[in-house]
């Protein structure tokens, strides 16, 4: 048996706005590439764009099937590669149990966030990930960040990330590629 | 004298293209923004977006000044603060003089690709930028990446990033992000 598995999900609802209001995000084509591009270079297994709007899983997967499928995958081959671990879904819950059923794996979500009490420290987790039989699902909030009801559902949670001093206001894109280098990075 | 400073300079020309052809690359909203929140949350002294098209500094003192003194700044003050750090400028050489009156310090140029040979580990950097004295202006290419001829200008040349195998195909938002966790992150 290999290692555990590595996936993320990226949440446009349920998150909270500026007001602290639970809203759903519109799915952003830099998002998906972004994320796609650092998922497959840190050998991630699944990123999951999630949101419950029809017309944004529509978007979604337009966006993903241009470079999947259409002439970009012609242009550009290696960025096919990484828009093959989209999967764009409406639920988190319906990821966890794909993620399962693919996986055969019991399934362990993981959060972060800017504001939140850690309680599993990167190079743990990095270890965690060494050990076989856990499919590992990394959640990202998309707008303010994720709910707190979600929060409460994590089975680890991942420490703010900190550069110098207070101020973080990475973008979900920059956050992503840094926990996956901090995660999977050969440094 | 406190520690050395980190800058980041992004490459708009002479960068390459696909066909290897030396090119100047479109200025983009979400590689200003992205990387000046990713520089402000690693605490960089100064982000300058290199091009010789006036059209394009243009564009990009648009962008960066609807944040700094537009409604942006208002409805987003911490936006504002990233957006601070950025200097429009034409070119390299331009920018290391610019650093170097600014700090009054030596400027070394750090460079990182996807296919070059490293002479600098991460932790070596950063062991060097607890030393003061020194202005380390860090160059990440657009497009296809830093010409032969910048390169070689380079003091320093870290290693590419790498996941895990092959495949790494960043964009230049996500490599910026890592780069700096990696030489300044608090993990």
């Amino acid at each position: 048996m290999n290692a555990s598995t590595l996936s993320v999900a990226l949440i446009h609802h349920p998150v909270y706005d500026k007001q602290r209001k639970v809203v759903a995000t519109a799915v952003t084509n830099l998002d998906i590439h972004d994320i796609a591009r650092a998922a497959r270079t840190y050998g991630l297994y699944r990123y999951y764009v999630v949101t419950p709007l029809q017309d944004q899983r529509t978007l979604a997967l337009r966006i993903a099937g241009h470079w999947k499928e259409g002439y970009g995958a012609t242009y550009n081959p290696k960025r096919k590669e990484a828009l093959e671990l989209v999967e764009v879904i409406d639920s988190l819950d319906a990821a966890r149990q794909a993620l399962s059923a693919e996986t055969g794996a019991e399934v362990k979500l993981v959060a972060t966030g800017a504001r939140l009490t850690p309680d599993t420290a990167y190079e743990d987790l990095a270890a965690m990930l060494a050990v076989p039989g856990t499919a590992y699902l990394l959640l990202l909030g998309t707008g303010w960040g994720l709910t707190e009801e979600l929060l409460e559902q994590a089975d680890h949670l991942l420490p703010p990330l900190r550069g110098a001093g207070e101020y973080n206001h990475l973008s979900v894109r920059s956050a992503a590629a840094i926990i996956f280098d901090r995660l999977r990075g050969d440094k």
